[in-house]
């Protein structure tokens, strides 16, 4: 094939999955690289079965993917950079440096004039105290890496519990302040090798035990002033990244209307899962688009969504179908408790959307139904 | 996994392709039979290298399938018969066996009260003569089996062209009269095993040299009495088939306004491909649920689409992504003159989709632009 379309993946799992089913209607050719046995991709495309760091990756790689891309930013970063003669890898390593560790990320944020919550590096039990004095108490002690779901982190009410935090984590970490926020807000946007940036419109999350249960989108009561400084924030991070790919900012919208950065991921992102049929291009569709060179596609949105993780414990397929106009994703991944094993969509386009949405929410099995619905409800 | 979730599916061209990729989000293991090297659906789903009518398959596909389907009619019965106690096949061996005959698919049309062209049986020379006396004349000579896209086909304006056509096919044939039509639509439409039956609008088709080129949905100046008698049609066929799956009839709409039924696909079909974005529920969705015993999913559309085929030569892939909202499909087949290699689909919701599809397709390069539009403009 004339124009490069193989894209070698690092990772292997649901994101990586979705990613492979968005190429195949462009003839994109996808090549996993994960170690697991029979991930959640495994079915969707080809596979590598090395390690990201493995010595033999880079041999194995050579001269069968056009570009590498990643979909998790759990990497080696310098055996990230030791697959660069490869293929390009987009988004570069460089955003991945900056975006998996929390320390690098927030001084990142604070250099381009964006805030975040007040932080302070942690190095060890005496830096942890300083820390907490510094950041102010209550505070939540982090992982500089590797945390996500809510793991790798703790709540500390006293210099006390933050030394002791310090010696249990045992790893460089952060102290960061608490924030009063009204609600958790992301924003998902693409920018293409040519610089073109296209953002999709604001989301509004709901997070139970530091784990995603649901994504409404658009957002609501969201002034066209909110929704310029989300535009303008993404705009921004991309750029100073020289940023090739999608991009997730996880936000808090504080009391006043302030918009807080509380995190990047440097991929398509779990509340942006909504846009497989919400949207006119999903964020699976662009990420490809722009990591291959091609235009981006239309982020305007096709009605209001609403999309619910499958955490554990999964209706049966035919009592999610009955539901009229339940879009079904499953991961194929073993059931285990708490296990993000698929999520589920519905797109509204009824004259009371929020009244629609509910409403179909009220038709999944228990106990589905009853998180679902106070997830939606705890929404703006 | 506890559900029966794996089909196997005879035939592995690109509707075979676009079953697998509707079937990874609800976890559907799809497994192909069909003997050619890298087919379509290659990328998307395991083989089993087999030819349909290969001794060797059932064993081959014992234990590896909860139910067979085929996504192409033109299958030896007795072969599909023998592969019945390995799995059930739906939709049943008696549809396609009627389906894939011209003269059983006649025969049973006006069995049941729906029109057609008028046709007669032609085994030989005389036969030709008898027939085209009967059907009246010019007509057409079309083989009983395996034509398809215009082939295996002669028109024939006298007895004597009849005899030589007869003579050429060298095969059971019919003669079919000429019909004087305002337009060529189709109708899709699904049944599950329970029964329910969920019916597309009305499609119309533009064909050229017998090959499908552009498709709009729904089609325009449908009266509710004239879709009223689509969705009858529809349901009858599908009921007096005791059908599992979707099925689709090509049609002619006379200037009357009489629906006639020129030929049924008992699979997803050409001119259902918009239903990927431009319905709730796709076709290769619905005729999965189907199969699979799961609810059927709505058939509402989302806007009005057109779909245009990708013959032979594709513009490169930017190209066409750079058109606003522009969903390309390509099945991954090695180009060759007029060969289906792909399709694309436009979906409008502005005030005036004519006027809105219309200025997309003016966006294509040439030669597609002209073609597409010429196409268009022959639409109602």
């Amino acid at each position: 094939m004339a124009e490069g379309r193989r894209v070698g993946i690092l990772g292997s799992g649901q994101l990586g999955r979705m990613l492979a089913l968005a190429g195949h209607p462009l003839a994109v050719r996808t090549l996993f690289v994960g170690e697991e046995d029979a991930p959640p991709a495994a079915a969707t495309a080809r596979q590598v079965a090395l390690a990201p760091d493995s010595p033999a990756l880079a041999g194995a790689l050579e001269g069968e993917v056009d570009v590498l891309t990643y979909e998790l930013e759990h990497l080696p970063v310098d055996a990230l950079r030791s697959l660069e003669p490869v293929a390009p890898i987009r988004p570069s390593v460089h955003a991945l440096a900056v975006a998996s560790d929390r320390l690098a990320e927030k001084q990142f944020l604070t250099d381009i004039g964006l805030s975040t919550a007040p932080f302070a590096r942690v190095d060890d039990e005496d830096g942890a105290e300083a820390a907490v004095a510094q950041v102010g108490l209550p505070a939540l002690l982090k992982t500089r890496r590797e945390g996500y779901d809510g793991k790798g982190q703790r709540v500390v009410r006293t210099a006390q519990e933050a030394r002791a935090a310090a010696r249990e984590l045992a790893v460089p970490c952060i102290a960061e302040g608490f924030v009063r926020f009204r609600r958790e807000l992301s924003v998902i946007a693409a920018r293409g090798l040519d610089g073109e940036v296209r953002v999709y419109p604001l989301i509004e999350n709901v997070h139970r035990d530091g784990v995603l249960r649901l994504s409404r989108a658009p957002a609501r009561e969201v002034s066209s002033e909110l929704a310029a400084r989300a535009v303008s924030l993404a705009r921004t991070v991309l750029e100073a990244l020289d940023y090739v790919g999608v991009l997730t900012a996880e936000l808090f919208e504080s009391e006043g209307g302030d918009l807080l950065v509380n995190e990047l991921a440097p991929r398509v992102h779990n509340s942006g899962h909504w846009t497989i049929e919400g949207a006119e291009t999903s964020q699976f569709e662009n990420h490809l688009r722009a990591i291959l060179g091609w235009p981006l596609g239309s982020t305007t949105t096709r009605g209001e969504s609403v999309m619910v993780n499958l955490l554990g414990d999964v209706p049966t397929t035919p009592a999610m179908l009955a539901i009229p106009g339940a879009h079904v994703h499953l991961y194929d991944k073993e059931p285990r408790a708490g296990r993000k094993l698929g999520h589920l969509t519905f797109v509204s386009h009824a004259d009371d959307t929020a009244r629609d949405l509910r409403a179909r929410l009220e038709q999944l099995p228990e106990p589905l139904r009853a998180e679902a619905l106070s997830c939606f409800d705890a929404t703006t």
